[in-house]
Protein backbone atom coordinates (compact mmCIF):
# COMPACT_ATOMS: atom_id res chain seq x y z
CA UNK A 1 0.00 0.00 0.00
CA UNK A 2 1.06 2.91 -0.95
CA UNK A 3 0.36 6.12 0.55
CA UNK A 4 0.54 8.60 -2.01
CA UNK A 5 -1.44 6.08 -4.55
CA UNK A 6 -4.08 6.25 -2.18
CA UNK A 7 -4.63 9.74 -1.86
CA UNK A 8 -4.77 10.16 -5.66
CA UNK A 9 -7.11 7.41 -5.80
CA UNK A 10 -8.96 9.38 -3.22
CA UNK A 11 -11.34 11.81 -4.30
CA UNK A 12 -14.54 13.61 -2.66
CA UNK A 13 -17.53 11.06 -3.53
CA UNK A 14 -20.43 12.73 -4.53
CA UNK A 15 -22.01 9.50 -6.00
CA UNK A 16 -21.84 6.58 -3.47
CA UNK A 17 -23.27 2.92 -4.68
CA UNK A 18 -26.25 2.48 -1.86
CA UNK A 19 -25.97 -1.20 -2.13
CA UNK A 20 -22.46 -1.40 -1.05
CA UNK A 21 -21.95 -0.76 2.97
CA UNK A 22 -18.75 -1.25 5.08
CA UNK A 23 -18.49 -4.28 6.97
CA UNK A 24 -17.50 -4.37 10.63
CA UNK A 25 -14.31 -4.45 10.59
CA UNK A 26 -13.76 -1.93 8.04
CA UNK A 27 -15.67 0.20 10.23
CA UNK A 28 -13.99 -0.37 13.21
CA UNK A 29 -10.32 0.19 11.88
CA UNK A 30 -11.79 3.68 10.59
CA UNK A 31 -13.34 5.06 13.90
CA UNK A 32 -9.99 3.42 15.78
CA UNK A 33 -8.09 5.74 13.31
CA UNK A 34 -10.16 8.64 14.17
CA UNK A 35 -9.40 7.85 17.92
CA UNK A 36 -5.79 8.04 17.07
CA UNK A 37 -5.57 11.43 16.03
CA UNK A 38 -3.31 13.45 17.18
CA UNK A 39 -4.97 16.81 19.06
CA UNK A 40 -3.62 19.57 21.11
CA UNK A 41 -2.31 18.06 24.98
CA UNK A 42 -4.14 15.24 23.58
CA UNK A 43 -7.28 16.26 24.89
CA UNK A 44 -9.68 14.93 22.09
CA UNK A 45 -12.12 17.81 22.28
CA UNK A 46 -14.74 15.89 20.31
CA UNK A 47 -16.69 13.16 19.73
CA UNK A 48 -17.77 11.05 16.98
CA UNK A 49 -21.41 9.85 15.63
CA UNK A 50 -21.94 7.57 13.41
CA UNK A 51 -25.66 7.40 11.44
CA UNK A 52 -26.48 4.32 10.19
CA UNK A 53 -30.54 4.97 11.19
CA UNK A 54 -32.23 5.56 7.82
CA UNK A 55 -34.98 7.81 8.88
CA UNK A 56 -32.45 9.79 10.40
CA UNK A 57 -30.61 10.19 7.63
CA UNK A 58 -33.72 10.82 6.23
CA UNK A 59 -34.25 14.18 8.50
CA UNK A 60 -30.43 14.79 8.41
CA UNK A 61 -30.55 15.05 4.33
CA UNK A 62 -33.34 17.24 4.82
CA UNK A 63 -31.12 20.18 5.93
CA UNK A 64 -28.19 19.25 4.16
CA UNK A 65 -29.35 20.52 0.49
CA UNK A 66 -31.11 17.72 0.06
CA UNK A 67 -27.05 15.87 -1.09
CA UNK A 68 -27.55 12.42 -1.44
CA UNK A 69 -24.10 11.89 0.06
CA UNK A 70 -25.89 11.61 3.25
CA UNK A 71 -28.67 9.07 2.30
CA UNK A 72 -26.89 6.93 -0.02
CA UNK A 73 -23.05 6.27 1.22
CA UNK A 74 -22.42 3.50 4.26
CA UNK A 75 -21.85 5.53 6.85
CA UNK A 76 -22.43 9.04 7.88
CA UNK A 77 -19.73 10.68 10.20
CA UNK A 78 -20.69 13.58 12.30
CA UNK A 79 -17.26 15.33 13.81
CA UNK A 80 -18.94 17.05 17.16
CA UNK A 81 -16.91 19.29 19.43
CA UNK A 82 -17.44 19.75 23.19
CA UNK A 83 -18.77 22.74 23.31
CA UNK A 84 -17.89 23.27 27.21
CA UNK A 85 -14.35 21.89 28.06
CA UNK A 86 -14.98 21.49 31.52
CA UNK A 87 -12.04 21.41 34.30
CA UNK A 88 -13.63 17.33 34.81
CA UNK A 89 -12.94 16.79 30.93
CA UNK A 90 -9.32 17.75 32.26
CA UNK A 91 -9.92 15.67 35.17
CA UNK A 92 -10.91 12.96 33.72
CA UNK A 93 -8.24 13.33 31.04
CA UNK A 94 -5.37 12.91 33.65
CA UNK A 95 -7.09 10.64 35.38
CA UNK A 96 -6.75 8.20 31.85
CA UNK A 97 -3.13 9.07 31.44
CA UNK A 98 -2.55 8.06 35.25
CA UNK A 99 -3.71 4.60 34.78
CA UNK A 100 -3.14 4.00 31.12
CA UNK A 101 0.35 4.67 32.38
CA UNK A 102 0.38 3.99 35.80
CA UNK A 103 1.34 7.07 37.06
CA UNK A 104 0.46 8.95 40.48
CA UNK A 105 -1.78 11.57 39.47
CA UNK A 106 0.47 13.90 41.73
CA UNK A 107 3.33 13.67 39.07
CA UNK A 108 0.43 15.20 36.30
CA UNK A 109 -0.61 18.25 38.25
CA UNK A 110 2.04 20.79 36.56
CA UNK A 111 -0.05 19.28 32.86
CA UNK A 112 -2.80 19.47 34.49
CA UNK A 113 -2.96 22.97 35.55
CA UNK A 114 -1.27 24.08 32.04
CA UNK A 115 -4.22 22.47 30.36
CA UNK A 116 -6.69 24.01 32.54
CA UNK A 117 -5.09 27.44 31.89
CA UNK A 118 -5.36 27.52 28.54
CA UNK A 119 -8.81 26.17 28.61
CA UNK A 120 -9.65 29.03 31.11
CA UNK A 121 -7.71 31.97 28.62
CA UNK A 122 -10.23 31.42 26.20
CA UNK A 123 -13.56 32.76 25.61
CA UNK A 124 -16.45 30.83 24.24
CA UNK A 125 -15.68 31.74 20.60
CA UNK A 126 -11.78 31.09 20.33
CA UNK A 127 -12.61 27.98 22.59
CA UNK A 128 -15.07 27.03 19.91
CA UNK A 129 -12.07 27.49 16.98
CA UNK A 130 -9.66 25.70 18.79
CA UNK A 131 -11.81 22.54 19.11
CA UNK A 132 -13.24 22.96 16.12
CA UNK A 133 -9.48 22.99 14.76
CA UNK A 134 -8.89 19.66 16.71
CA UNK A 135 -11.52 18.15 14.91
CA UNK A 136 -10.93 19.23 10.87
CA UNK A 137 -7.74 17.59 11.74
CA UNK A 138 -9.50 14.36 13.11
CA UNK A 139 -11.48 14.55 9.60
CA UNK A 140 -8.20 14.76 7.99
CA UNK A 141 -6.76 11.34 9.65
CA UNK A 142 -10.24 9.63 9.22
CA UNK A 143 -9.92 10.64 5.10
CA UNK A 144 -6.42 9.57 4.68
CA UNK A 145 -7.14 6.18 6.81
CA UNK A 146 -10.12 5.61 5.01
CA UNK A 147 -7.58 6.12 1.25
CA UNK A 148 -5.43 3.59 2.79
CA UNK A 149 -7.95 0.97 3.45
CA UNK A 150 -9.67 1.84 -0.11
CA UNK A 151 -13.00 3.28 1.34
CA UNK A 152 -14.34 6.38 -0.27
CA UNK A 153 -15.08 9.52 1.46
CA UNK A 154 -16.93 13.06 1.22
CA UNK A 155 -16.02 15.58 3.36
CA UNK A 156 -19.25 18.14 3.65
CA UNK A 157 -19.71 21.45 5.37
CA UNK A 158 -23.15 22.00 3.55
CA UNK A 159 -25.00 21.82 5.99
CA UNK A 160 -27.02 23.32 9.07
CA UNK A 161 -24.69 22.56 11.90
CA UNK A 162 -27.80 24.29 14.52
CA UNK A 163 -30.28 21.77 12.93
CA UNK A 164 -28.32 18.59 13.02
CA UNK A 165 -27.69 19.33 16.72
CA UNK A 166 -31.17 19.31 17.06
CA UNK A 167 -32.02 16.53 15.24
CA UNK A 168 -29.05 14.64 16.87
CA UNK A 169 -30.09 15.84 20.80
CA UNK A 170 -26.53 16.87 20.88
CA UNK A 171 -26.87 20.67 22.46
CA UNK A 172 -28.02 18.54 25.79
CA UNK A 173 -24.75 16.45 25.52
CA UNK A 174 -22.74 19.71 25.03
CA UNK A 175 -22.14 18.90 21.91
CA UNK A 176 -22.16 20.90 18.35
CA UNK A 177 -21.81 20.10 14.93
CA UNK A 178 -18.26 20.51 13.40
CA UNK A 179 -18.23 19.06 10.48
CA UNK A 180 -19.34 15.25 9.12
CA UNK A 181 -18.01 13.12 6.11
CA UNK A 182 -19.75 10.25 4.48
CA UNK A 183 -18.42 7.03 4.33
CA UNK A 184 -18.72 4.54 1.29
CA UNK A 185 -18.44 3.42 -1.79
CA UNK A 186 -17.64 5.21 -5.15
CA UNK A 187 -20.69 4.36 -7.93
CA UNK A 188 -19.47 3.00 -10.53
CA UNK A 189 -21.56 5.79 -13.17
CA UNK A 190 -19.81 8.82 -10.90
CA UNK A 191 -17.75 10.03 -13.75
CA UNK A 192 -16.19 12.42 -11.23
CA UNK A 193 -13.84 9.27 -10.49
CA UNK A 194 -12.17 9.65 -14.23
CA UNK A 195 -11.31 12.82 -13.85
CA UNK A 196 -8.08 15.17 -13.49
CA UNK A 197 -7.08 16.38 -9.80
CA UNK A 198 -6.77 19.85 -9.46
CA UNK A 199 -4.13 21.40 -6.72
CA UNK A 200 -2.40 24.37 -6.61
CA UNK A 201 1.24 23.29 -8.85
CA UNK A 202 3.85 22.02 -5.95
CA UNK A 203 6.08 24.76 -6.66
CA UNK A 204 2.89 27.68 -5.67
CA UNK A 205 2.62 25.50 -3.18
CA UNK A 206 5.43 24.95 -0.90
CA UNK A 207 8.35 27.11 -0.38
CA UNK A 208 11.33 26.07 1.37
CA UNK A 209 13.26 28.44 3.45
CA UNK B 1 1.29 -1.16 5.47
CA UNK B 2 -1.24 -1.18 7.91
CA UNK B 3 -2.83 2.42 8.68
CA UNK B 4 -3.80 1.55 12.06
CA UNK B 5 -0.82 -0.09 12.64
CA UNK B 6 1.36 2.88 11.78
CA UNK B 7 -0.96 5.24 13.50
CA UNK B 8 -0.01 3.34 16.82
CA UNK B 9 3.46 3.61 16.08
CA UNK B 10 3.19 7.37 15.80
CA UNK B 11 3.37 9.63 18.94
CA UNK B 12 3.62 13.36 19.47
CA UNK B 13 7.90 13.03 18.54
CA UNK B 14 9.37 15.72 21.25
CA UNK B 15 12.90 14.16 21.18
CA UNK B 16 14.59 14.03 17.39
CA UNK B 17 17.45 12.52 16.40
CA UNK B 18 19.15 15.60 14.92
CA UNK B 19 21.40 13.32 12.80
CA UNK B 20 18.95 11.72 10.55
CA UNK B 21 17.16 13.44 7.78
CA UNK B 22 14.64 12.86 5.35
CA UNK B 23 16.32 12.33 2.15
CA UNK B 24 14.82 14.03 -1.55
CA UNK B 25 12.19 11.43 -1.89
CA UNK B 26 10.71 11.50 1.60
CA UNK B 27 10.56 15.27 1.44
CA UNK B 28 8.81 15.31 -1.78
CA UNK B 29 6.00 12.27 -0.85
CA UNK B 30 5.41 14.31 2.54
CA UNK B 31 4.81 17.27 0.78
CA UNK B 32 2.89 15.68 -2.49
CA UNK B 33 0.65 14.29 0.44
CA UNK B 34 -0.51 17.24 1.69
CA UNK B 35 -1.11 19.04 -1.24
CA UNK B 36 -3.47 15.96 -2.12
CA UNK B 37 -5.21 16.89 1.24
CA UNK B 38 -9.10 17.93 0.63
CA UNK B 39 -10.47 21.40 1.86
CA UNK B 40 -13.23 23.39 0.97
CA UNK B 41 -14.19 23.61 -2.70
CA UNK B 42 -10.99 22.25 -3.04
CA UNK B 43 -10.14 25.81 -2.89
CA UNK B 44 -6.60 25.10 -1.02
CA UNK B 45 -6.32 28.52 0.98
CA UNK B 46 -3.13 28.02 2.91
CA UNK B 47 0.43 27.06 2.25
CA UNK B 48 3.23 25.24 3.11
CA UNK B 49 6.76 26.47 4.58
CA UNK B 50 9.25 24.10 4.72
CA UNK B 51 12.18 25.29 6.75
CA UNK B 52 15.30 23.87 6.77
CA UNK B 53 18.24 26.84 6.88
CA UNK B 54 19.45 26.25 10.86
CA UNK B 55 19.56 30.09 11.57
CA UNK B 56 16.19 30.86 10.98
CA UNK B 57 14.98 27.18 12.87
CA UNK B 58 17.22 28.91 15.49
CA UNK B 59 14.86 32.36 15.47
CA UNK B 60 11.54 30.43 14.96
CA UNK B 61 13.01 28.22 18.21
CA UNK B 62 13.19 31.41 20.32
CA UNK B 63 9.69 32.32 20.09
CA UNK B 64 8.48 28.78 20.34
CA UNK B 65 9.30 28.29 23.85
CA UNK B 66 12.43 27.18 23.11
CA UNK B 67 11.14 23.54 22.38
CA UNK B 68 14.14 21.53 20.73
CA UNK B 69 12.02 19.52 18.03
CA UNK B 70 11.80 23.16 16.19
CA UNK B 71 15.92 22.85 15.75
CA UNK B 72 16.31 19.41 15.87
CA UNK B 73 13.78 17.85 13.45
CA UNK B 74 15.10 17.27 10.44
CA UNK B 75 12.35 19.83 8.84
CA UNK B 76 9.87 21.66 9.87
CA UNK B 77 7.01 22.71 8.37
CA UNK B 78 4.33 25.82 9.15
CA UNK B 79 1.19 25.48 7.76
CA UNK B 80 -0.19 29.28 6.81
CA UNK B 81 -3.34 30.27 5.22
CA UNK B 82 -3.70 33.20 3.08
CA UNK B 83 -5.50 35.78 5.15
CA UNK B 84 -7.21 37.90 2.47
CA UNK B 85 -8.71 35.07 0.08
CA UNK B 86 -9.47 37.26 -2.87
CA UNK B 87 -11.78 37.28 -5.52
CA UNK B 88 -8.58 36.49 -7.85
CA UNK B 89 -7.66 33.70 -5.79
CA UNK B 90 -10.97 32.12 -6.96
CA UNK B 91 -10.63 32.77 -10.29
CA UNK B 92 -6.99 31.56 -10.49
CA UNK B 93 -8.26 28.34 -8.79
CA UNK B 94 -11.21 28.05 -11.35
CA UNK B 95 -8.73 28.51 -14.45
CA UNK B 96 -6.65 25.42 -13.04
CA UNK B 97 -9.71 23.39 -12.64
CA UNK B 98 -10.70 24.60 -16.48
CA UNK B 99 -7.23 23.82 -18.16
CA UNK B 100 -6.81 20.42 -15.87
CA UNK B 101 -10.06 19.18 -16.63
CA UNK B 102 -10.42 21.09 -20.35
CA UNK B 103 -13.44 22.59 -19.77
CA UNK B 104 -14.54 25.68 -20.76
CA UNK B 105 -14.14 28.48 -18.21
CA UNK B 106 -17.82 29.16 -19.11
CA UNK B 107 -18.81 25.69 -17.64
CA UNK B 108 -17.40 26.75 -14.10
CA UNK B 109 -19.01 30.21 -13.85
CA UNK B 110 -22.10 28.65 -11.44
CA UNK B 111 -19.46 27.29 -8.99
CA UNK B 112 -17.16 30.23 -9.69
CA UNK B 113 -20.15 32.30 -7.98
CA UNK B 114 -20.79 29.62 -5.47
CA UNK B 115 -17.37 30.03 -3.96
CA UNK B 116 -17.04 34.03 -4.57
CA UNK B 117 -20.45 34.20 -2.55
CA UNK B 118 -19.38 32.64 0.28
CA UNK B 119 -16.30 34.23 0.60
CA UNK B 120 -18.00 37.53 0.49
CA UNK B 121 -20.25 35.99 3.20
CA UNK B 122 -17.69 35.31 6.07
CA UNK B 123 -16.12 38.47 7.77
CA UNK B 124 -12.53 38.66 9.05
CA UNK B 125 -12.61 36.14 11.59
CA UNK B 126 -14.94 33.77 10.10
CA UNK B 127 -12.66 33.97 6.97
CA UNK B 128 -9.36 33.06 9.69
CA UNK B 129 -11.16 30.38 11.31
CA UNK B 130 -12.60 29.00 8.16
CA UNK B 131 -9.14 28.54 6.53
CA UNK B 132 -7.29 27.52 9.34
CA UNK B 133 -9.59 24.89 9.72
CA UNK B 134 -8.89 23.66 5.91
CA UNK B 135 -5.08 23.80 7.23
CA UNK B 136 -6.09 21.69 10.15
CA UNK B 137 -7.05 19.09 7.60
CA UNK B 138 -4.15 19.24 5.94
CA UNK B 139 -2.22 18.75 9.23
CA UNK B 140 -4.03 15.65 9.59
CA UNK B 141 -2.98 14.80 6.15
CA UNK B 142 0.96 15.04 6.93
CA UNK B 143 1.04 13.10 9.93
CA UNK B 144 -1.04 10.22 9.14
CA UNK B 145 0.81 10.33 5.33
CA UNK B 146 4.08 10.67 7.48
CA UNK B 147 3.07 8.02 10.07
CA UNK B 148 2.48 6.35 6.43
CA UNK B 149 5.75 6.57 5.43
CA UNK B 150 7.90 5.65 8.81
CA UNK B 151 8.20 9.16 9.48
CA UNK B 152 8.35 11.11 13.08
CA UNK B 153 6.02 13.95 13.55
CA UNK B 154 5.35 17.02 16.03
CA UNK B 155 2.55 19.07 15.19
CA UNK B 156 3.02 22.11 17.74
CA UNK B 157 0.47 24.92 18.94
CA UNK B 158 2.94 26.18 21.50
CA UNK B 159 4.47 29.24 19.23
CA UNK B 160 4.02 33.10 18.48
CA UNK B 161 2.47 32.93 15.68
CA UNK B 162 2.56 36.71 14.65
CA UNK B 163 6.76 36.47 15.42
CA UNK B 164 6.25 33.30 12.65
CA UNK B 165 4.40 35.88 10.21
CA UNK B 166 7.61 38.00 11.09
CA UNK B 167 10.66 35.94 11.29
CA UNK B 168 9.26 34.41 7.55
CA UNK B 169 8.26 37.83 5.93
CA UNK B 170 4.51 36.23 5.23
CA UNK B 171 2.15 39.27 6.28
CA UNK B 172 4.04 40.90 2.60
CA UNK B 173 2.45 37.55 1.03
CA UNK B 174 -0.88 37.93 2.59
CA UNK B 175 -0.47 35.11 4.76
CA UNK B 176 -0.63 34.50 8.47
CA UNK B 177 1.07 30.92 10.25
CA UNK B 178 -2.00 28.68 11.46
CA UNK B 179 -0.26 25.63 12.82
CA UNK B 180 3.42 23.77 12.46
CA UNK B 181 5.04 20.14 13.07
CA UNK B 182 8.21 19.39 13.07
CA UNK B 183 9.31 16.59 11.12
CA UNK B 184 12.34 13.47 10.86
CA UNK B 185 12.79 10.50 13.25
CA UNK B 186 12.81 9.84 16.97
CA UNK B 187 15.59 9.97 19.33
CA UNK B 188 16.55 6.50 20.47
CA UNK B 189 16.76 7.13 24.28
CA UNK B 190 12.85 8.85 23.65
CA UNK B 191 10.96 7.21 26.13
CA UNK B 192 7.98 8.26 25.61
CA UNK B 193 7.74 6.24 22.28
CA UNK B 194 7.48 3.41 24.37
CA UNK B 195 4.45 4.88 26.64
CA UNK B 196 1.24 3.38 26.39
CA UNK B 197 -1.25 5.49 24.06
CA UNK B 198 -3.58 7.57 25.64
CA UNK B 199 -6.92 8.22 23.98
CA UNK B 200 -10.87 8.74 24.82
CA UNK B 201 -12.09 4.82 25.55
CA UNK B 202 -13.96 3.90 21.70
CA UNK B 203 -16.98 3.33 23.41
CA UNK B 204 -16.89 6.78 25.11
CA UNK B 205 -15.50 8.27 21.74
CA UNK B 206 -17.78 6.92 19.19
CA UNK B 207 -21.40 7.15 19.72
CA UNK B 208 -23.87 5.15 17.21
CA UNK B 209 -27.62 6.39 16.03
Amino acid sequence: MDILEKLTWRYATKKFDPAKKLDERQLDRILRATRLSASSYGLQPYRIIVIEDPAVREKLKAVSYNQSQITDASHLIVFARHDQLSPEHVERYVENIASTRRLERSQLTGFENVMKGTLNSLDEERAANWTGKQAYLALGTLLTACAADGIDTCPMEGFDAAAYDGILGLKEKNLRTVVIAAVGFRAAEDGMQHAEKVRTPLEDFVETV
